[in-house]
């Protein structure tokens, strides 16, 4: 293969998605391009997730790995909630007919959108308010960041639908989020973490009233969209691959990362900036 | 070997610990068989472990993992104080004078009361109200949650007779509990970490009145032995297994884990009772 | 080699600190010999660090591995600041001309400082006023325990210049002192933890006035030093090797360390003291 032909095929994956047209939830782009908002839409019913939603999001995550427009991602609920979680008509019901294959390509196909989520570049900013429940909690669980309202209720409500608390990463991503015991107590007991809880633990990292939240999200979305994004991506990626390093490994990788962030333009554009005394414009390359 | 007799060996471990006996501190199962009480009574000494009741402990929970009644644990003891920790007289005085060998072999005796602990697939609440300190508030911390009182005082005092922060698992155990720099001063200074500073850490679950410690730690222990008890196992079993996973291997473990709580009646039983506008009622199977 | 070279070696090793001769910053030790303070000292700049600090750093916490008289560390900086990070002209700029493999000597020989900072068997306790700032702030996170002043603004800034958080064990040490959200939002957006802030998410063990900082943490390094300083040693390198090690291999490394801890002098003072109703005095071995 020559040189010009594996450009090309980068290239190829290199997929645009301002126009990127969702089925089963909205997907808007910031004028730049560069923040996407997730919204997921069935006010009605607490905007629970189905079969086809957690398929195309996790499609869309994956695919995020190759753009080249979208920089950071918002995910939210419609009509004052997050998420419900999985349907229990939609989901629920048929699991209990499935034969443990069929349950198997379930749990994973569930797992695989956290695993998605982890691995796309793309710093994700949850923007929770009301009900965010069972797989919904995963999702805001699974973001980079979260930011809520005083009436977020975040349940991790498996147990109460006779299933373990053991779902789509939850008891490896909350201990590390909230604390080991805190933890133990929400997935054994499948109790409300209220929102107040959710600021003092860790959970949330800033409460916004509900007018105020999506914009907070995107704010916070557009800044970092005008940061250095390659390095951010660098950042997501050590967070995710130090989850179970020794420390001398974890500084060992960090050490070569940060090497390779050095030959970016971003850090000579910084550089640059500050001897002119001006702000840095970076531009993720 | 046929199934028959697979099915008879299985059943010869599964013990009913309804009238089990203990030795070495009071053992209480609450009408229905579910939940079990442990209280270390020795209150004129504050509850001190004995080299006897630490083998006792480790050999109750080690074959609790067999029991068919028992669904939850309750850890607590007598007097207004949870526990002393090692009796100085009948623990440390002996140890001065051990060779190696017989010293690893009480280290790893201690040791393996929390690995006990946490294999069994019981969810344990420990109800601290008083001193907690040394092997004591090891107990604590190996518990799945704890819930204290205002004059807890939880100390990991090892450092105070000359030893190692690191003991019977403390240097993995409080750092995912309360965070690496607190456990840090806790592990070099053994100082006292008081109730507000417990609860605020994410150490202790919540806070009662002397009086209705108990009473809160059965209470929440009946609610999780009403709930889904397979599934509680998993969630325990999955807590102690992704303590050193990747996110992705986790999430894999869950789907595995998740998949097979998916063919248990509990399952369907929630279903059914949610599309019968009931509350459900489980089994733990 | 005979057993005398061999001891002749390892004494060859230890050397005595008390006049150990800083180029780039202040080294003073406590009348005792036993606590020594490292202060960043260029006040003018808010001592920031250069390529000839950071590998004198590295070189010191080092070789204090051998060391025989010193048992604790305190780190802090002159001026009211604790220190400013890599110095923009002195640092970032040879920076933006270095190739690959000097860089990578560079991110090798930060992180080197981390690591000798974490393998070193004295606790060290970081004394934090006004700015703390990128590497400056990694030095504080790799302390063990970290005092403050109400002034402390802690910023891992590297996103600000160009990079990405992960640098010198960023992605891995923070998640685990403060929670895995709080750390993404400040290893993404580059922005000051302030001392409330660092206080109740567990960053800060205590804060202090200014004016009493110092004192501060030199008392908690005199405590620290007045008592069992092997077993010390001992909680140090088991908080580190535990990092990403399963529950039950941490108990069995514990069960281990203790046993040899049992066997020191230190212990049998402890119980020898407790018999006599004294209080005991510890020396280290």
């Amino acid at each position: 293969m020559t040189e010009a032909s594996t450009e090309h095929t980068m290239k190829h994956h290199r997929r645009p998605y301002a126009n990127y047209a969702a089925r089963t939830f909205l997907w808007e782009v910031s004028a730049d391009g560069k923040v996407a908002t997730i919204t997921l839409n069935r006010p009605e019913r607490k905007n629970p997730l189905t079969f086809d939603s957690y398929a195309e999001l996790r499609d869309l995550f994956r695919s995020l790995s190759y753009a080249t427009d979208v920089k950071v991602v918002v995910v939210t609920g419609s009509g004052g909630n997050f998420c419900s979680g999985g349907d229990v008509h939609e989901i629920i019901g048929p699991l209990t007919k499935m034969s443990m294959p069929e349950l198997l390509d379930f749990t994973r196909m569930t797992g695989d959108l956290v695993k998605a989520m982890r691995a796309c570049p793309q710093p994700i900013v949850a923007a929770v308010d009301g009900v965010c429940a069972g797989a919904g909690a995963m999702i805001a669980l699974a973001s980079d960041m979260r930011l809520g309202t005083p009436a977020a209720k975040t349940a991790f409500l498996f147990t109460r639908v006779g299933l373990a608390g053991a779902d789509m990463g939850a008891c490896t991503l909350l201990p590390r989020m909230i604390g080991q015991g805190r933890a133990s107590e929400l997935l054994y007991t499948g109790r409300s973490m209220n929102a107040e809880e959710g600021s003092q633990w860790g959970f949330f990292n800033s409460l916004h009233d509900s007018g105020q939240l999506l914009a907070a999200a995107q704010t916070l979305a557009a800044q970092l969209a005008a940061g250095p994004t390659f390095a951010h991506g660098m950042t997501k990626k050590l967070l995710h691959q130090e989850w179970n390093m020794g420390v001398d490994e974890a500084i060992e990788a960090e050490a070569e990362a940060q090497a390779i962030c050095m030959q970016t333009r971003d850090f000579h554009r910084a550089y640059e900036a500050f001897v002119a005394k001006q702000k840095p414009v970076f531009k993720g390359d």
